[in-house]
């Protein structure tokens, strides 16, 4: 079973791919979606969905895991995070995919058992969980957190 | 010149096609994207991106025009409005089409010349504009009053 993470956003979309074998996480691949500073917000919201169909095709997941998102430090922030939580969404249902949503709470406690740590705990934990060396920034391993939990909680009846 | 003009929102979707010429505005189209009340959210948001795709490769308008958001009662209504808005904008930017973008008070001073006018308000006088005898709702004639706003001031070489 090939799981998705994504952690959508209008500057930076971190995406990991995690597949569970006999009990056995690996990380595929892992990635973000970016653009130059001057890109118009309606680029950028178009940018994300055609970039995850592309990276959906590519890779064949089976599913998607985002975060369940119920605050936002302000309105326009909420707006914004709206849009790039959509693009992901629409590129899910697009290609077939089944999207599950976990609380921030959920994925934190699930990969660093304490509900409260800090993304950079989270990061350190994704490291250790996954084997790799590095992860070039928190948006990625907070992506790769939300692919391990779901892998985690799902029952894929292995 | 024909203008598509789009009141997105996660419940009720309207739109109107509003066509230019020698200074006559004629309404082509109107109608809404609604789904049934137990249609889980992400359903919700894909079919609205793909309703969208539908009716602009069926009526081809070469304009889109929104409202500029700021702001929304709180903030899980600013997810949701995002969400929505991030479906016609995707839609948009896919079939190619330029979007515009007006705020509640250019539309409302275009249509009834009063920033603060009600729904009511705009909805009686795009009837007279637009020469419509009836129209279902409030949210089609938001999406009809954006399309007329966008029409008279654009420049179109009119």
């Amino acid at each position: 079973m090939l799981v998705l993470g994504v952690d959508p956003g209008s500057i930076v979309t971190g995406y990991g791919l995690v597949e569970k074998n006999n009990n056995n996480l690996d990380c595929i691949h892992f990635g973000h979606i970016r653009f130059p500073g001057k890109t118009h917000f309606f680029d950028r919201i178009h940018g994300i969905f055609q970039g995850m169909v592309e990276l959906i095709e590519q890779y064949r997941p089976q599913q998607m895991a985002i975060e369940n998102i119920f605050y936002a430090k302000n309105i326009q922030s909420s707006l914004k995070l709206g849009h790039a939580r959509s693009a992901v969404i629409i590129a899910a249902v697009h290609c077939g995919i089944k999207i599950s949503e976990y609380s921030p709470l959920e994925i934190k406690k699930a990969i660093v058992g304490y509900g409260r740590a800090s993304k950079e705990q989270v990061q350190a934990m994704v490291k250790i969980i996954l084997n790799i060396k590095s992860i070039p920034n928190l948006d990625i391993s907070d992506a790769l957190a939300i692919a391990v939990c779901h892998s985690n909680w799902a029952k894929f009846g292995v």
